[in-house]
């Protein structure tokens, strides 16, 4: 028996990322059932998103030089020539000294460049008292703000989540190509393993429990779930099945029999199935120390420990990652839970905000960037990975504060 | 128009909980489908697991008082009388003086009571070297240490997991009864709102976004979607189609028109829908505002505002509070992402450990509380609702330290 010299888990991430290689298939989906596939392609931006100027807020649309000054005791005057209807162009342009009123997402007429809110007006008769002075594009959401056309709106590799799929949406896009899913295959061996649906247990027997935990957590992450039943142990039975298996599928599970043992020739079956074979037999984790991860002629093949809580952590961090890459996503440790916000955040108390953040890594500490931008635009959730919560007792959040992260997915 | 008082976060989730009525039709599901339903009654533990005493290691069986002062530089003798098969009774008891091989998971022979490691023993010609002294009980899982006959295994109200799930099938049960899973439809309105397939858009126009991203959270929660469309600015056709889709879902979700602009009648079309009626019209949380919850004859009605991202987080934190109780859940924010331990948690340099934690809330703070319990107990992750990961750099984390935690699912 080959020997190996047990990995740290960074070292184990990191021969993760070396032996996958993505399946390279790629398969047309509707958005509606492209929901966590991987995308197989860059997307460009082909439409300005909003491609028209819109107001932000209920209220109307103004030169801001015509508010400047305005105030609650010298309130400005401005006429009311008329309204903006939701979905239609402005019927005519606004000249010094006017205002049209304008809804929240509607398109700014001509000669207009901001929003005045209706809370800060009052429309005596056709005659628009301005009790405050605006700046120019205040509460206006410019021509490609959310997402600017001929810019990457979403690379190849990324996984779609909703707001990707909103923000698809928004172009027209009604099916993209994305890379198929795998198939994953399942074998639990061990004497003492009996299928789940026995009835009676002799002494020293126990049923398969990893089958349906392994099941669920792939079923979870979107895929396919190929369930093998239980093998005696018996070599040439386990290496007949387990070439069975690996031919339908494009990942193979094998549960228990990868402690150092005297029955264990798990790893010599694993290691049988192709090369390069066997690159991680054993790691410094606890629990989930015995784990093999092989991979045979490009299938990466992972050998769990038989205890079924050692078995399902082990899948969540380990599993998970190599299926991830299987489907062509670059492998980023991102589940942590708390960073370091990179700018003071105010917040009113009274108000919980939530502030989307995007995370990056900098001398092994975690940060989170606000992500700013107008709280309507979709490419705010496209960049963020998770939202500070700030409670409504708090007014805000300082520079370095160790803050939880709410992730997204 | 009835006027409302805007709401805390807190208020909000409390008035769900009180005016959201669980679905009470119950289904039976094979395991194989029952991941994230939730449970409709009482699960008791039928069997002990394990029904048997069992070794967690590879090594021998042994009575304590055997090993008692051995060490390496004075070993013990031991009489090495076979070794137990897995999933099999032993052949026979053992005797003072006598030790049996057992494998990991392997039953241990009456009269023994501990297993010494292989690594602490060399066994010279059937004569066993003991180079350490063993407590007894070492290396032993006891009869019903993961579950206990009579004890409750899952209460009704739980929402079923991996870990749930392995739980069931340890018992040998393949079936479970739980509650049927909603159906939530949705309709879009707003003139400005074209169909997301839209090829062309005229100034002044939108594609349907939140269709795509608020249906993609449904589908990720397990649950079915009904696509309803767009809807024009006309509210005896929203009325005509609202009441048209509620008739078919248990759960209906409106976009748009729930700002307090001059076309705003749609919270007088929800709140025309059946009795109780509105019970949230605006929230004190930034983005989103403008959110109206109602409660129709038992449905609940979800108004988002119309703003992509808006309507995404706002459905993120309390379509999926709805939808949770709804489904049977007990509601209760367990979103959070770090916490404090309430002990000392010693941990090898050099090896990551995850632990798996149970949290709970105390003076508004967040506490995680270590789950003990071996390994390879199903029960510890049942228990659990997250993992603290204590790096390889570090010797283990200190009572009331703040730590990030690794939520399961």
């Amino acid at each position: 028996m080959k020997f190996f010299q047990v990995k740290s888990v960074e070292e184990t991430f990191q021969l993760i990322n070396e032996n996958i290689t993505p399946l390279s298939e790629k398969v047309s989906k509707p958005l509606f059932e492209a929901l966590h596939f991987v995308l197989a392609e860059d997307i460009e931006v082909k439409e300005n998103v909003p491609n028209f100027r819109r107001s932000s807020v209920d209220g109307y649309a103004v030169k801001a030089a015509d508010t400047f000054g305005s105030s609650e005791s010298m309130p400005g005057f401005l006429n009311l020539i008329g309204e903006v209807k939701m979905g239609e162009t402005p019927s005519r342009m606004i000249q010094m000294g006017e205002a049209m009123y304008v809804p929240t997402g509607g398109m700014l007429p001509e000669g207009s460049d901001s929003v005045i809110m209706i809370e800060h007006c009052e429309d005596i008769s056709g005659l628009l008292n301005v009790y405050r002075q605006i700046a120019p594009n205040e509460n206006v959401i410019a021509i490609g703000e959310d997402l600017r056309r001929g810019n990457v709106l979403l690379s190849k590799g990324t996984k779609l989540r909703p707001q990707e799929l909103g923000a698809l949406a928004s172009q027209g896009i009604i099916e993209v190509a994305v890379f198929r899913k795998p198939i994953i295959g399942y074998l639990s061996s061990g004497d003492e393993i009996m299928p789940m649906e026995t009835e009676a247990l002799e002494l020293g027997q126990v049923r398969d429990m990893n089958g349906i935990t392994i099941g669920s957590q792939v079923a979870q992450w979107g895929m396919t779930f190929l369930y093998g039943g239980v093998v005696k142990d018996d070599q040439a039975e386990l290496e007949r099945r387990v070439r069975d298996m690996i031919e339908k599928v494009d990942c193979l599970v094998l549960s228990g029999g990868s402690s150092v043992g005297t029955k264990d020739y798990s790893v010599d079956v694993i290691q049988s199935l192709g090369d390069p074979g066997v690159y991680v037999h054993g790691i410094s984790i606890k629990p989930g120390k015995p784990t093999i991860l092989s991979n045979a002629n490009g299938k990466p093949v992972i050998g769990l420990p038989g205890h079924p809580a050692s078995a399902m952590i082990i899948f969540h961090l380990f599993g998970k990652a190599i299926l991830d890459r299987l489907q062509g996503m670059e492998l980023e440790e991102k589940q942590l839970t708390f960073a370091r916000v990179t700018k003071n955040i105010p917040s009113a108390p009274g108000r919980t905000d939530f502030v989307r953040v995007r995370l990056f890594e900098k001398d092994q500490e975690w940060y989170a960037e606000p992500i700013l931008g107008k709280s309507g635009l979709i490419s705010t959730l496209v960049k963020s990975e998770g939202m500070i919560e700030i409670s409504s007792e708090n007014e805000g959040v300082y520079k370095g504060d160790l803050v939880p992260i709410r992730l997204f997915q």
